[in-house]
């Protein structure tokens, strides 16, 4: 019988963990059990949720009560292949009940099967960019609503002249008059192409691919069409399967980057929610992003480095799924990258949005900046030193600072 | 200008809520002001959020910083009318910046013609039911992972001849051999126009739309075919959205019951994601939503009565869409009729599981309990002295204790 494993961390506050395991193996899968006839025990057996461990915690400041990590084993015959379900059985009405936070799920391999994984994953976007042994870079458009097609294709232009790998659009530009998806997507073509001819570097452009639920397969169809090298997408102001359902298809062969808008509000509590690394780092794996965006432990929107380095792992980690880049992202500047190299390792993504257009030089020397930082990390040489022979990098030292990695 | 306006509880701890404002109305929509030439200003004036109000609160025990309300205007402009770009702009980024919950969200009218609300509401539930003048009675499949067919159309049989008016598939019941989705259908057809034909009474059983998104629609549409009188949607596991598409489907001609699974782990935080009146009141109604359910204040999965209540007025308060029905639940027993009723008014629906099938009688005991709970309150009379001509409220009262509303 194979189970899907659930972990929570709950607090009870009548003290008592193994009722509470107990109830919610019970309660979300079979109802009841001793009062059940043999006949039916024998029936319903494969469907009986069981109690895996009980751990308890130390009270962090409660008076009374318990506070504890549960693991409840959930038969996969209870619910059909799709996150969805899967939700709703070990999160559904549990998530009502109380304080109790998601913090994993352990997947059987014939549950895993079922799910697509990314397309690409790490060593697909190397390919397709070219860029092997080093952290790719990224940066993010800036002011753009309102904006024409024209300020678009500059801004794009700028940055990638900096020598950014990756350029991803604003995520809250939607489809709009004055610079429309499709036309993004064959300007951003153009723009790739004609800087690849300049410079041999081929990039990535990430298209917001926005609008109704059920229109989405098609829009990302006629984005393949089109050429695009990428999309971005919103995935939790739709749904995970939504995501699913992107990666499945087969002629939705563009890398997709999951964007964090929404999540925080399913992670950010401690005590309800959703663990980060199980919804920002396995689940979008298992769905399918090849890229993880979520907040750095440095910037001003800062997620706790144990839980930005929660989520990298699951991109990275053993497992039956290609593994996928993720992207610390806000408040970064070069000044960061032996931070962030240390941190998130060379299979990352160094993403900025201010740290690159906010340079004295524009967003050429942004990235040229940035480029320099990676360098000298990837060398062994302090960024105090690579800035001498490196001037966009020194204005971005002085005007930003800069870390140098722990010992 | 139109503007969707958002409330947010924010807690800032630099003790700045004007700047904190002002950040959140040029960060998420053009990004910065000042810095733009008058041209520029002139081009995207209609893209500039604005802050409405700050409100400043009681600091809640903390010993810096400030909380406070803020309300800002986002241009409609700016986003595409749908859900997911609406809660991508007004609560994408922001919802990983710090403490920060949505409160609400003020729809202008042009944007609100863009959603569908209820096909039913209340008044057309009332109508497929005859029910009318008094709260609608409703009950829950119990223990049916596992069983088959026949098991469940007993249990159906069991609880509508009770009396009661709706009866709803278990939420973690999804599409299995022994009782697929549309045998549940045409079963569930069958036994609603046997006990019509035996009792006159009209009753609905809302089966469980479950599966991958881009099936949802074709299976809804093929149970109505099949003469399906309600669908039961898990649509927080799914997203907003989907439940959006199958309202405006003109096929789907089949009243919609929200159900709250995962939904606990957007809302149950006091600091972040979404308050319950938003996400499980007005945004299910413009969503489409016949039924939101939610837990009553009363029973073990309690949620605290002003949010409870909040909810019901968002379900029932004057705006352009149908009135839709709230459905407090879990815990509820017939001791508490006179409390959901002088809470929640006629138009909710009093839902029951276990105090339906827990019933001393079985399941048609408890059904008729209900009905009689139900009967005294319309009639003003004490459950107390209902009790003494009706044997099964008797029991139910004495299993379970009663409450009699305030005066």
């Amino acid at each position: 019988m194979d189970e899907l494993i659930a972990s929570y961390l709950v607090y009870d506050e009548k003290g008592n963990l193994e009722k509470k395991a107990e109830s919610i193996a019970l309660g979300l899968t079979v109802g009841s059990w001793t009062d059940l006839h043999a006949l039916e025990q024998e029936q319903l057996r494969k469907h009986k949720g069981r109690v895996v461990s009980i751990k308890e915690l130390d009270p962090a400041g409660r008076a009374a009560g318990k506070r504890g990590i549960l693991k409840i084993a959930y038969p996969t015959a209870n619910f059909s292949s799709d996150i969805p379900a899967i939700l709703t059985t070990v999160f559904g009405k549990l998530s009502l009940d109380g304080e109790v936070k998601l913090l994993d799920l352990s997947f059987p391999d014939t549950l895993k099967k079922t799910f697509p994984g990314a397309k690409f994953g790490i060593q697909g976007i190397r390919e397709l960019t070219g860029v092997y042994d080093r952290p790719l870079l990224m940066s993010i458009f800036k002011g753009v609503i309102g904006r024409d097609l024209d300020y678009l294709k500059d801004q794009l232009k700028e940055q990638l002249l900096g020598g950014v790998n990756i350029v991803k659009d604003d995520e809250i530009l939607f489809e709009n008059e004055s610079a429309p998806f499709e036309e993004r997507v064959t300007a951003g073509k153009e723009v790739l192409k004609e800087i690849y001819e300049q410079s041999g570097s081929r990039a990535l452009y990430a298209v917001n691919l926005t609008g109704r639920t059920s229109e989405l397969k098609d829009k990302a169809r006629k984005a393949a069409d089109l050429g695009a090298s990428a999309l971005l997408f919103n995935v939790f102001a739709y749904g995970l399967d939504v995501l699913q359902e992107l990666a499945e298809d087969p002629q939705i062969q563009v890398p997709l980057m999951a964007h964090p808008a929404v999540s925080g509000a399913f992670t950010s509590s401690e005590t309800y929610g959703f663990s980060h690394s199980l919804l920002l780092g396995k689940l979008l794996r298992y769905a399918g992003a090849d890229f993880s965006l979520f907040p750095s432990p440095y910037g001003s929107v800062a997620l706790e480095k144990e839980k930005a380095l929660g989520i990298s792992r699951a991109c990275h980690e053993n497992d039956s799924f290609k593994t996928i880049l993720p992207v610390p992202s806000a408040g970064i500047h070069p000044g960061l990258v032996p931070l962030l190299y240390q941190d998130f390792g060379i299979d990352s993504v160094i993403n900025a949005g201010g740290g690159v257009h906010g340079h004295p030089q524009g967003a050429q020397g942004g990235g040229r900046a940035f480029t320099a930082a990676i360098d000298a990390v990837l060398q062994g040489i302090p960024l105090s030193e690579q800035a001498q022979s490196h001037e966009d990098l020194s204005q971005a030292l002085n005007l930003w600072g800069y870390a140098e990695a722990a010992k």
